[in-house]
């Protein structure tokens, strides 16, 4: 079993639902948190239109203060979510380490979400990831909505998997699915990432579940089964995607880590500090999270 | 794949951490549902003191009255927990189906929940099963706590293993692990009824998972996994031992037969009666209870 990097996504999957825009002093104090508590990657934010999304307008301010105040290498690396060629150009100007970008495999939720199809995600996403890899930057492509989506349902895998040739074709091998809508179950996960397996046993595979019916943590271990390694999480369980149907949290990244220190992995994350903020973010929203671990306390032994 | 056997404990296991007591006809009436929803076994309740436990007072009747309404091989098989011999002699006078009884791996729980120790249960647990079971009777014993305890912590293995050896040098292979306090986690999960199957390949596994700490659909999973093909679920995830620390509610029926569903499997039992029993508890007892799907509604594809 390799390492279990922690991507936590939570200022950006997270924070991107609700309504309370939450103030920059605020999340800046909920980042140090993340990098108090070490987890590998955080996810700062989405460089999307911020008239179309307000909780995601300063994210390129996000990313200058953290930058600034916690020098690289001695802190988490920090991503950042492009859906075109211009959240790219941002992502670039302000420094972004790991740039992460990605098709969805349904319709429906590829127009929803970008206004493009598929297709002409395909082909631009492909593209803007080559181009920023050429560059130099850490890229990260993705499948959405790869295990089912909540308008269409049933997503066929021959297009996932076409998705992934091209990605393979194009020497993106860095390559996260995500069950946006939650439909994943585990035989399914393990299969798919069978297939990108097969392809290319050298990619460095990335899942990303939402808990809508329950499978969520099922799913994580079909991934660590699976040769999966990063994990893309958020704390407290917050979170989803505006536009898709019935929405539901992320897999919690504190529920995740309890359940690594069982395995008697990563105990070099604090599993107390992300209780602790987990607690601070529920409060600030004045509602109960989906988080199972922050309610009921740890296990120590 | 073996064909994931559903054995509803609800009426027990979920409803004897209620203070409220289900008058009995309105215990009938959910019975009536799970049977009409054509799950495998049913619990109607346990055996134990009704001064202790007001709200399994009525055992006995239940299984009288269901037994007199619904004859036998034409609906689910009925299955009652005895935690002694007089329990036991009850159970066989109103001719339970299948008789569940178990030891515990930990002696604080072994001592809270039955005032006896961990190896005086053993050698009792053990006699009443083999003489249960020479008298005709269909039994399942259980290892309760076997993947960690709340007021202990870790559990010893080799303390559990030495249990599962005495049941099998006496011809009790019909085996449950339960995960009483919710410490158990996938990889122990498939550790431990591994090592079952490797003394006794034909051995019937059953496996009872809590979710207190998230991780019940993940065991769940690991479970089928190892090959174990009984599954103790509790209608809304509702539940709890009231003599264990930082209970929480069983595994949902309704989510698990939802992920069964995902994987084709189990379409002969009736999610939407399931799902419309657990809005029907959920009123009745009249707060949210754990189970996803009865809120999220199914996936229908």
């Amino acid at each position: 079993m390799s390492k279990l990097i922690i991507h936590e996504v939570g200022m950006r999957d997270g924070l991107q639902m609700e309504k309370q825009v939450v103030p920059q002093e605020t999340k800046i104090k909920w980042i140090e948190s993340l990098i108090e508590a070490n987890v590998d990657i955080i996810q700062l934010g989405s460089f999307v239109n911020p008239s179309k999304m307000p909780q995601m307008a300063d994210t390129d301010d996000l990313f200058k203060i953290i930058r600034e105040r916690y020098p690289e290498g001695r802190r988490p690396i920090l991503s950042g979510l492009v859906l075109n060629e211009r959240g790219l150009e941002r992502a670039v100007a302000v420094g972004v380490e790991m740039i992460c970008m990605g098709i969805s495999a349904s319709e429906t939720h590829s127009q929803k979400n970008t206004g493009m199809s598929s297709h002409e995600a395909q082909d631009r996403i492909i593209k803007m990831a080559v181009d920023a890899k050429q560059a130099g930057n850490q890229v990260q492509v993705s499948v959405q909505s790869a295990f089912g989506c909540g308008f269409e349902g049933k997503i066929d895998e021959g297009r996932v998997l076409s998705i992934i040739d091209k990605y393979l074709e194009n020497g993106l091998t860095k390559i996260s699915l995500a069950d946006t809508a939650g439909h994943a179950y585990p035989q399914q996960v393990e299969h798919l990432f069978g297939e990108i397996k097969s392809r290319c046993p050298e990619a460095e595979l990335t899942c990303h579940f939402h808990n809508t019916y329950g499978l969520g943590m099922a799913n994580v271990f079909a991934s660590i089964n699976s040769g999966v390694d990063s994990f893309e999480v958020a704390f407290g369980g917050l979170g989803g995607c505006p536009f898709t149907k019935t929405a539901a949290g992320n897999v919690s990244t504190e529920d995740m880590l309890h359940y690594f220190y069982r395995m008697g992995k990563r105990k070099d994350v604090s599993l107390e500090k992300l209780i602790a903020l987990a607690k601070e973010v529920s409060a600030f929203f004045d509602r109960t999270l989906p988080g199972y671990i922050y309610k009921t306390g740890t296990l120590n032994y």
